[in-house]
C-alpha cells in the first residue's frame, strides 16, 4: 500500500494564513473558533487531502470515536440480532464498536470495562445482566443499557408491559379457555418483568381464568426440553379439554415447545396455541411460523446508539450540562400473528 | 469511581535506579534490555501499582492490542458462533476486537479498514468474501481469513473437501439408492466448494448413482423456502420409489427441507434421509435433530487468532522474519449421526 507523505499542521497553517496555534485549536477545541474560520479550516483540510493521525488526535483530545459493548452471549438471536444492528449504525454515527460477550463472568466484565476505559472509550452500551446500575452510573463516561436493570443509568427498553397485555389478548381474540404464561422467576427490576405484569393486567381485567407458570428452564437447549416437557405433560393432566393459550417469554422456548408437540403428535393439537416473545428469526423458521409479540430490535439499537451520541456530543462542548436524571426510553413491541394462533 | 494519581515514567525512573530513557525503552522496546533488567522494572511496576496510559503508548510504540474484524452479518448462525468464539479468545490473548459487520458492501468494508488502520490497528481477520485476497495481501498488518478466498493471505479453513466425503459415506452406509447434493454455483476458489468436491469424489470411488444441484436459493428464508420446494417437487417425481439421501450445504437450509417435509407428512417420510453442513445450534433445535457435518468453529476461531497473534509478535522482534508464503491450516470436520439418517 502506498503511503503519501503526510500532511502536518504546518502545512495547513501555512496553506490557511492562521497560526500552528489556531490550527490545533480547531482540532482539540473547534468551538473556540468562529464558524466561518471552522470552514476555512475544514475546506483546507480537503484541498490538502489531509489524513489525520487519528491517535495523535486521540492523545490531544481524547475522542476517540470508539464505543464499547457488553454482551451476555451471541448464542441467542435475540442479542447477536441486536449486536447486527448496533454495529450498522456505523454508517450513520461513524463510531467504532469494541465488543465483549461477558459470558455472564462478572469480574472478567468489570476488568475489560477498565481496559476500554485506559484506552479512552467515549460510551458504552450494555446489555449483560451482571454489574448493578448503581455501579454503572459510577463510570466516568456514559452509559446506555439495553433490557437490563437500568434505575440509575440511561436504557433503551422494550415496552414489554403493552407486550405482554398483546400476548393475552390475542389469545383471549381466539376464546382460550385458560391462558397460561410460562415465565422464568426474575426480579421485577428488570424490563422484560414487564411481560408478566401486562399479562397478568389483562387476564384481571378481563376476568380470564390464567395461570403463570414461573420456572427456571436453563439456557442449553436440551435442558429447556427437559423443563418444557414436564410443564406439558402438567397442563395436559390438569386442563383436558379446555382450549389452552400459552404465552412463553421468548422464541427460542415458544420453538422448542411448538417442535416438542410437532414430535408427539405431528402437528399442533387443536386445543393449544401458542405465542412467544422477540420475533426473532427463529419465529418465522420454525417447523410452523409462530405468533410472536415482537421487539423491533432495528429501533432499540438505533435509540440506544443515539442517545449514548448525544451525551458523548454535549461533553465536547465548552460548558456541558450533564443529565440531572437518567434518561429512559420506550419502543413499542408489535403483534405477528401467525400460524400457532389460527384456530 | 476515584482515580489514583497516575504513576509516571520519573517515579520508575526513581524507584528502579535506571534513567527515564530506560524506563521508556522498557514500554517501546522492550527487547533492547536485558531480560534482567526487564524484569526488574516489571517487578517495580507492580509494586508502584502502575496504571499506564494505553493511548499515551500506542502513541509510542504502536501496539494497540486491537484486532479488526470484518464479518458479513450476524444473521447467520455460523458467523454469530464464530464471532462469539472469537471475542472469547481475549481472556488468553488479551486483544481488543473492533467488529464491522460488512453485509457484503464492498466500498464499505474498504472504507471500515482504512479507518481501523488509522487507529493503528495491529491485525484483521476478515470472514466477509467481498474483497479479494490479492488486494488484502497488500495491506500493511498481519491478515488472517476464515472460509473465504485465501490465495495470497493466511487463513483458518475447515476440511470441507473430508466433510463432503463424510457426509456421503453416512448416506451410503444407510443404503441410500440416489445421493444428492444441494448447493449454490460457487467458485471452486471458496473453500466451502470443497463439500462438493468431496461428495464427487466418494460417489465416483463408490461407484453410487448421484446428482449435484447447484442452485441459487437467496439469502432470505422466504426465498429459501421457495427454492428448496420446487427442488423436493422435482426429486419426488424424478425418483419415486427410491431411497434418497440428500446431503445439503449448511444447516439453515437442511431445516428449512426438514420443516417442509413435516408440514406436508407430519414427519420425515422413511424414502428420505437428510444431512446437513456446519452443527449449528438450529441443527440441534430443529423439529427433529439434523444429522450434520460439524464445523469445529471454537477451534476455527482459536487457530485463526492464535496464527494472528504469531505474525503480530513477529513484528514486534527487533529484526522480524516475515513469512515467505501464506500459512494455512486445515480443521477436521466432524460428523454428527442425528436422527435424520436413521432408516
Amino acid at each position: 500500500m502506498t503511503q503519501k507523505k503526510n500532511v502536518t499542521f504546518d502545512d495547513i497553517a501555512k496553506y490557511t494564513n492562521f497560526s500552528k496555534t489556531t490550527i490545533s485549536r480547531y482540532f482539540n477545541n473547534p468551538d473556540s473558533l468562529t464558524l466561518q474560520n471552522q470552514e476555512i479550516i475544514a475546506q483546507a483540510l480537503i484541498e490538502l487531502d489531509y489524513k489525520e493521525n487519528k491517535v495523535a488526535r486521540i492523545l490531544a483530545n481524547g475522542k476517540t470515536e470508539f464505543i464499547g459493548i457488553i454482551i451476555p452471549n451471541l448464542i441467542l438471536h435475540y442479542y447477536s440480532e441486536m449486536l447486527n444492528q448496533i454495529l450498522s449504525t456505523y454508517e450513520t454515527f461513524g463510531y467504532k464498536f469494541l465488543v465483549f460477550a461477558g459470558n455472564e463472568q462478572e469480574e472478567t466484565e468489570r476488568q475489560y470495562i477498565q481496559e476500554l476505559l485506559a484506552y479512552k472509550i467515549e460510551g458504552l452500551i450494555i446489555l449483560s445482566h451482571t454489574i448493578p446500575s448503581e455501579e454503572l452510573a459510577k463510570l466516568p463516561i456514559p452509559i446506555v443499557t439495553i433490557e437490563r436493570e437500568d434505575r440509575q443509568v440511561c436504557s433503551v427498553n422494550s415496552d414489554n408491559c403493552t407486550g405482554g397485555r398483546q400476548a393475552a389478548s390475542l389469545l383471549h381474540k381466539h376464546n382460550c379457555e385458560m391462558l397460561l404464561h410460562i415465565n422464568s422467576p426474575s426480579n421485577p427490576d428488570i424490563p422484560a418483568y414487564g411481560r408478566v405484569q401486562g399479562f397478568l393486567d389483562y387476564c384481571a381485567e378481563h376476568q380470564l381464568k390464567h395461570r403463570l407458570i414461573l420456572r427456571e428452564t436453563g439456557n442449553s437447549h436440551e435442558s429447556m426440553q427437559m423443563h418444557l416437557t414436564n410443564i406439558l405433560d402438567e397442563l395436559a393432566q390438569l386442563y383436558t379439554g379446555l382450549k389452552k393459550g400459552i404465552f412463553i417469554s421468548n422464541d427460542t422456548q415458544a420453538n422448542v415447545l411448538l417442535n416438542l408437540l410437532y414430535r408427539k403428535y405431528g402437528r399442533l393439537p387443536e386445543d393449544i396455541l401458542l405465542v412467544g416473545f422477540d420475533n426473532s428469526p427463529v419465529s418465522r423458521e420454525a417447523v410452523i411460523p409462530i405468533s410472536t409479540v415482537g421487539q423491533q430490535i432495528d429501533k432499540l439499537a438505533y435509540e440506544a446508539v443515539s442517545l449514548l451520541v448525544e451525551q458523548m456530543n454535549e461533553r465536547k462542548k465548552r460548558r456541558p450540562v450533564p443529565l440531572t436524571e437518567p434518561v429512559h426510553k420506550i419502543i413499542p413491541t408489535v403483534l405477528y400473528e401467525r400460524e400457532t394462533t389460527r384456530s
